[in-house]
């Protein structure tokens, strides 16, 4: 391991380069430019050992890249530009020079990938697990910046690419039997899982055309995402179970007792984008975004609820059931 | 405690007044302006239980105020103006929800006190260890800001305040003997640990007056700050211990046994600040700003060592003994 923080330091400078900021590691703070005519966009998230990885499930460069994935995926649901990392590490004694050097080979891949530059952040050992802070700015234009809060009644809802899969691939990985991940759908869901792809690009396109009405990314599963951008939009929300791109499961799959739309619904870490467009927009959607298909796949309601149609045509409660760090809550 | 992620989301938009920022709390992002002709600056600064704060010995209120005091005072040695701040909370499930309220009316004293707004973050909650990573964002004039690479030698070398008062009110708090906190001395010390002031005024002063070569703040202590100083700027320092301000003690400090040269010269978290003045400025250094004392305690030399003077006039080396995460490193 490292002798000391300084030493730790300058490993961490030879392997980020500032690429755009004024001033990147090793002095009180980073330093960098922001365009005109730009708001500057600011995330944080964190990715905690136990409860966002596992040792044994998530080889330490599927750490990294999540860790960065995870506000990525923040910038692309306002519509923005990703610009500037720091990330701040509590580091387990039990970690190797190893694990970190992998850590940061995915963090920095995935940063190269979308133009951005670690420039800073904070570091300390600890005793037992570790602790991943990363955070992320970015830019969109002065006014158009896409939140949550703008879904009307009416609008269609779309979502980006297959829901489901980063679910599916972590109940593929925690079942350790590799013989259930040899199918192209297994390979895929573990792709998924370990190395999301966030969905910049699609976020930019849809600001830039002013094409969305509203905006969020599919972290904790579609039932609470979608929660949250009707409840900042003050308004409902029907989906149609058939409309919902669920994964394609073989046989070995429904053997763990996966159902596809439940993974869909309520499966988290899609990064996937859910967007509502006003009708005379919505047919200005493509089909397809640069590979990644769009789905149709409801509407925006006045009443205040959210509603599944079934197959056979009912309709019933669609109750958030993704990710919430303070359910079953003990103190 | 709270019942989910989203009340508990809530509970902090009531508590976060969204101060100047176009977008708070409650979104995918933050989203903020940044003032034309001026640079970002960015530093995030971890708190983590059992190593940055004691749940024995800090209450609530000082853990909140000093998460947030480390990353002002890196905003006060760039030389620039605080804004905007994200706080990213792992809770330990053993917390209350009294002990969150003190922690967040403590962050926002200071917040309001030097005008930042709180606009977002990320919550978990964590079997064990509460850990809190806070982000802070400042602004400077454009070209203006102070690094630590600008002392050359012949530079004078300034303090601000008193240094080594926040070790010695650990070590009385630590000591658990109320009867040493008593006097006026153990009084300053116990505040100056547990609501630490960052230096942001002077920071500015320095950077618009042009009077400083290079700066940085005191949160390591001052041989292991000094030594970051003199290595980012490529020079030596030669230090007085005559002129070092070290703490007052009374007799039961010393039935302690604690030297306050030691304090001043190796304990941290005083959040004072520590510049460099070329010779022709050093006279235009007041002795005291906005009641703070200014104390020349040294000068910069081209040989690369960092020298303690004696009070007997001979010279010894300094070795850097602030705090340092990686020491004692054990995988």
């Amino acid at each position: 391991m490292f002798r000391s923080e300084t030493e730790f330091v300058r490993w961490l400078q030879r392997r980020s380069p500032r690429r755009g900021a004024r001033l990147g590691i090793g002095d009180d703070a980073a330093l960098v430019g922001v365009a005109r005519g730009h708001d500057l966009i600011l995330t944080t998230d964190l990715s905690l050992e136990d409860i966002h990885f596992l040792r044994a499930v998530h080889p330490p460069r599927s750490v990294g890249h999540r860790a960065l994935a995870r506000s990525l995926s923040d910038i692309a649901a306002m519509g923005g530009t990703p610009r500037f990392a720091l990330v701040s590490l509590a580091i387990s004694k039990r970690t190797t020079r190893a694990w970190l050097q992998e850590f940061y080979a995915g963090l920095q891949a995935l940063a190269k990938r979308f133009g951005v530059a670690v420039i800073g952040g904070d570091t300390a050992a600890v005793p037992e697990r570790t602790a991943v802070d990363v955070v992320l700015t970015g830019e969109v234009r002065r006014g158009k910046a896409l939140l949550r809060s703008g879904a009307r009644p009416g609008d269609q809802i779309f979502v980006s690419g297959r829901l489901g899969l980063s679910a599916l691939g972590l109940r593929l990985l925690s079942a350790r039997r590799a013989d259930l991940r040899r199918s192209p759908q297994s390979v895929e869901a573990v792709q998924a899982h370990l190395y999301p792809v966030p969905q910049c690009a699609l976020g930019r396109y849809l600001s830039e055309k002013r094409l969305a009405s509203a905006l969020i990314d599919l972290s904790d599963g579609l039932s609470t995402d979608l929660g949250h951008l009707v409840e900042a939009s003050g308004v409902g929300a029907r989906v149609w179970e058939s409309l919902i791109p669920a994964p394609e499961v073989s046989a070995p799959h429904l053997a763990l007792g996966v159902s596809p739309l439940e993974l869909a619904l309520h499966g988290g870490e899609d990064y996937q984008l859910l967007f509502s467009v006003p009708p005379r927009k919505a047919s200005l959607i493509p089909r397809e975004f640069r590979g990644l298909p769009l789905h149709r796949i409801g509407e925006i309601t006045r009443r205040k609820a959210l509603l599944l149609v079934r197959a056979n045509g009912q309709q019933e409660p669609l109750r958030p059931a993704g990710y919430d760090h303070f359910r079953n809550w003990t103190a």
